[in-house]
């Protein structure tokens, strides 16, 4: 590359710096130290590598950049301006209220594809798109992740490196902006880019490191990196924090704030520039669709028999499957258990072996949902928490992410609580715009299999281990929201409520129940979120109490939904709630449920209690 | 070693085989394939490498064994009965009811320091143990994590690696027991030694690979990894899935599962056997203790000051770690922000550095809270949600730990949803036995910083990034399951009830609405878990309506808490819950409080519908 190019590449990054200092100043706050460290590294990528058409986000093979070190949106930012895409006005408005330039990328701006924010989750996240460009859509798009060197000690950094190099993924590269300065001080490794080097390269990728300062160098390394072909590549690049202005330049203790005197930084930086890149805008290429039958023919069941609503599942997502494409499902090595494995064996090319590692298991079903498909990503419901920060940025980048976690609650039995989801309704419950569904039986898990597919955000869906009896029709209808009542009189004492494998427990208390002459109402609440606040108030104003059973944490999970259904500042009716207060150990699925109180014996003990002392009466509010 | 040694071993190792299959086999559950593939290394380990008494499983000298690979606890119960800890009987009620024998070990065993079973803990609670033994104990015990390879694929694995190779602890060893196959079929590099190898010495470790049924090389490598004093140092060895029994041995579908013909396969191995292992106990040592003041003076703020929580936390445990030796802090590079810096200039030996790995960070602190120390490890609240998994496990194992999750809520402002801990009550309140902390004011964080120290469990602390008035003296006292009210009076028309940020809005709000003469009674309910339900139930009684207010998203925090204490079938006072229900951008702490619509003039506003509508009378229980 000539030296007049070097030239311009510089000028170019020295606008980045400028526009990062100015952009912060105007918000006075955010990172322009951690912008200027990977301006010269933007600069090239910009205006010499991306394929990138800012007209056309949704352009099927435009390259896809993501901004690991999300705080570094100044420069994020400027590299907009600089495309053209948005204003000097605009970029001004950064941080501010109502402006999309937020302090960390999200997708409300259109060439963001994922939120970015929480560090060392840029490149799982970019693992997920590189495989859907490889394996699904096959286009020769590139993911460019541009991370720092702190974020280099997250877990979920090797998860994605060993994924990554699994699956030869040559459309893949690293940019690392080694500028050694953490938030609070120097990282491990400083600047010995070899340690970063050494470790991806143990992980199957090729690395090319320079100074990320020489704009020379850099080119080289995109061009090295762009002839790698099989394997994932990365540029570990050694620069400096705040590069270009000596009073914050590589110093400790100005991470996260304005440059002390913009003004006078800019003027170091050569003052503000007005270069505009013309971005390369990619080929057209028509990325492969995976044709679906188009018509859905769900699994069906017959009353009364028994089946585990995780068979369910395995049956439906794979009748859905079948019937459109785009569906694509990802477990973690335990896809004999959560029977995610049925899909493998009809649809392997669209079945993705994630191994033991959750947090890419979810990364990468949001790379793919931002690719357009429709992921469904299993594992047990317990080592799904190890996603959970995932799940929160997917939440924050209004991710479409299909979530199945099996073997929940102390039903499972023998293995113990290690292998118990019992924290799960809570965790999902928690997320912003989510949908927790809960199902009961293998028909209703089949429908709700199809129904959450269609929904927007986080659905989760929780199925047991254990076989439950079959006791809905496989014609009845299951709308996300709603729910069933399946024991109801003029005379119900109370209603119980249950879903999953408590669905089963409070029917068979209704049985007991109803031997000693004891009417009550059940209602099946598939739908933890949304809940069916109606029939729920409908049961207080009837029965008068109401009392929740969950295979879950007293927190959180059912009990907590339904309370929260009536905070709305109307009367309330009496509460209780029967959850899973101890610890379990090993024991049968009966002697766990038994123990926990939550099996059909022990509520109706509880009910028979509150009739008996005459604490409830037939339909008296309280 | 002699071949007549050899050969006792090799009697000792399919003795182990022999009693796994057995207890799998009385239990009609568990792993015993698993187990075998371990036998040889778990029988040279037990018989002439670990140094442990288990008379005095206190022993401060005693090494520590951690099965990371959780499920292979058949092989665990049969070492514990080879080395006379447990007899043949209790070794029969593996997995029963009752039986401290669980599916996966926790430390109801007095044996077992944490519980394992959510694969990729072991090696970084391990590290945790190792940095304990070398920074705080200074004692020469090992610390032996025997892992699968499975597992290795877990982030939290290389955060683990990371950390040990950084920490240089040459008394941890990792046995990696890579027996190819996985639950559902081979791992990622089956039989490739190397591939681990390479993996682990890019992370500065010492690594040797071996044939883990050759009971020589067994021994060589054990010999080998004790020499190395100076980083941490791996066995790697190639084993069989179910070793020794041709029906299982080596062959996929047999994972987690008896064996088909139990008898015919101890006949196969030899028959039972009745070798004890003399277990080399360790020598006497007196570890280093550090010596506190035994004096706490905790920081006091003077009323009407503004102080940030999250600065009276730094403050309180640094004195917290003055008056006592056994107090450590950790941090996950931000310690500038959660203020554990603090600590960190007044107490540098014992502080951790953990880097962005907040798995690690919390496995560090379950590590060191099993050897006695009293950990408080610090992040931001969003980013705890990384370890959740690791909470998980925590409150399974019974570890006491104190966690504190800095920047809460939307009130952080302008970094925006990525930053903003708005699920963590949710996730702390859901894990079994926790206790979960919200102080207001600075004076009250820090009695509250002193008061969890001493509880069980895991104990949360959730501090704010802004500054909040002081409104209590410092002496008044907080009590864990406490709450205070701020504002009462016998006309009250309802009950705001806040916390952190938020109590500040309620009593802003309660100004607002005494200006019209309405008056309400405002409650600090700081003990999020367990919950002053007293008090509740006596404001709804007295006022009728309560709003609770919190800088959370609504499912799972205090609004959920407030409704627990309703959950005992007493009457129910009507409620209203304010909470984040929006997804926040970037903005002014004001602003996006109001845009939650949980500042003060919502609140007000709020409230004063609630009166205007009639829908509240003053004393009126609905």
């Amino acid at each position: 590359m000539s030296t007049d190019k070097n030239a311009e590449l510089f000028e170019l990054a020295q606008q980045l710096r400028v526009d990062a200092v100015r952009a912060a100043d105007a918000a006075g706050s955010g990172h322009p130290t951690s912008s200027m460290s990977a301006a010269d590294l933007a600069a090239v990528l910009l205006s010499r590598y991306l394929r990138y058409d800012f007209d056309r986000p949704e352009h099927p093979a435009n390259d896809r950049f993501i901004l690991s070190k999300g705080h570094a949106t100044p420069l994020l930012y400027a590299m907009y301006k600089a495309a053209g895409a948005v204003d000097d006005e605009e970029l001004l408005t950064f941080r501010t209220r109502g402006s999309r330039l937020e302090g960390h990328p999200t997708p409300r701006i259109p060439w963001v594809d994922v939120a970015t924010g929480s560090l060392g989750q840029g490149l799982p996240v970019g693992v997920g798109m590189a495989l859907a460009g490889k394996r699904l859509e096959q286009v020769d798009y590139r993911v460019w992740v541009l991370s720092g060197d702190s974020e280099m000690a997250e877990g979920s950094v090797w998860e994605a490196a060993e994924h990554a190099g699994f699956e030869n993924l040559g459309n893949l590269t690293l940019i690392v902006d080694v500028n050694r300065l953490g938030q609070r001080g120097p990282t491990r490794h400083g600047r010995d880019l070899e340690a970063y080097g050494r470790r991806l390269r143990a992980f199957g990728w090729h690395t090319v490191e320079i100074d990320g300062h020489d704009i020379g160098a850099v080119d080289a390394a995109y061009q090295e990196v762009l002839a790698v072909k099989d394997v994932p590549t990365a540029i570990i690049a050694g620069t400096r924090k705040g590069r270009g202005v000596a009073a914050v330049e590589d110093r400790e203790g100005m991470h996260g704030k304005p440059l002390p005197d913009a003004d006078a930084a800019v003027e170091e930086l050569g003052g503000p520039r007005s270069i505009r890149v013309d971005v390369h805008k990619p080929e057209d290429v028509r990325p492969r669709r995976i044709a679906g039958s188009g018509k859905l023919e769900l699994p069906r069941y017959e009353k009364g028999d028994e089946v585990a609503t995780r068979n369910a599942f395995g049956e439906a997502v794979t009748a859905l499957g079948t019937a459109r494409g785009e569906v694509v499902v990802l477990d973690g090595e335990v896809g004999d258990s959560t029977r995610a494995e049925f899909f493998s064996k009809e649809h392997p090319e669209r079945y993705f072996e994630c191994y033991i590692a959750e947090q890419q298991l979810v990364a990468s079903a949001v790379g793919m949902q931002a690719r357009g498909h429709t992921p469904f990503a299993c594992s047990f419901a317990s080592f799904l928490t190890r996603a959970h920060d995932f799940f929160r940025m997917a939440a924050i980048g209004a991710a479409d992410i299909n979530i199945v976690g099996s073997h929940v609650g102390t039903a499972i039995g023998q293995d113990g609580p290690s292998q118990m989801g019992l924290e799960d309704l809570a965790m999902f419950r928690s997320l912003h715009g989510s949908t927790v569904l809960c199902p009961s039986d293998a028909n209703q898990a089949a429908k709700l299999v199809a129904a959450m597919a269609d929904l927007r955000g986080i659905r989760y869906l929780r199925t047991n281990r254990g076989e439950t009896p079959v006791v809905y029709g496989p014609d009845e209808e299951f709308p996300v929201g709603g729910s069933k009542v399946l024991r109801s009189g003029p005379d119900d004492a109370l209603t119980l409520i249950g879903a999953g494998q408590t669905l089963h427990e409070c029917l068979g208390a209704a049985d007991l129940l109803a031997q000693e002459g004891i009417a009550v109402r059940v209602i099946d609440l598939y739908s933890v979120k949304p809940v069916d606040a109606g029939t729920l108030r409908t049961a207080a104003d009837q029965t008068g109490c109401l009392i929740t059973v969950e295979d879950h944490h007293p927190e959180g999970g059912l009990g907590d939904a339904v309370a929260e259904a009536f905070a709305d500042g109307r009367p309330v009716p009496r509460l209780v709630r029967l959850a899973v207060g101890n610890m379990p150990g090993s024991a049968t699925p009966q002697e766990q449920l038994a123990a926990a109180g939550i099996d059909a014996q022990s509520i109706a003990a509880g009910a028979r209690l509150l009739v008996e002392k005459a604490v409830i009466r037939p339909g008296s509010v309280a």
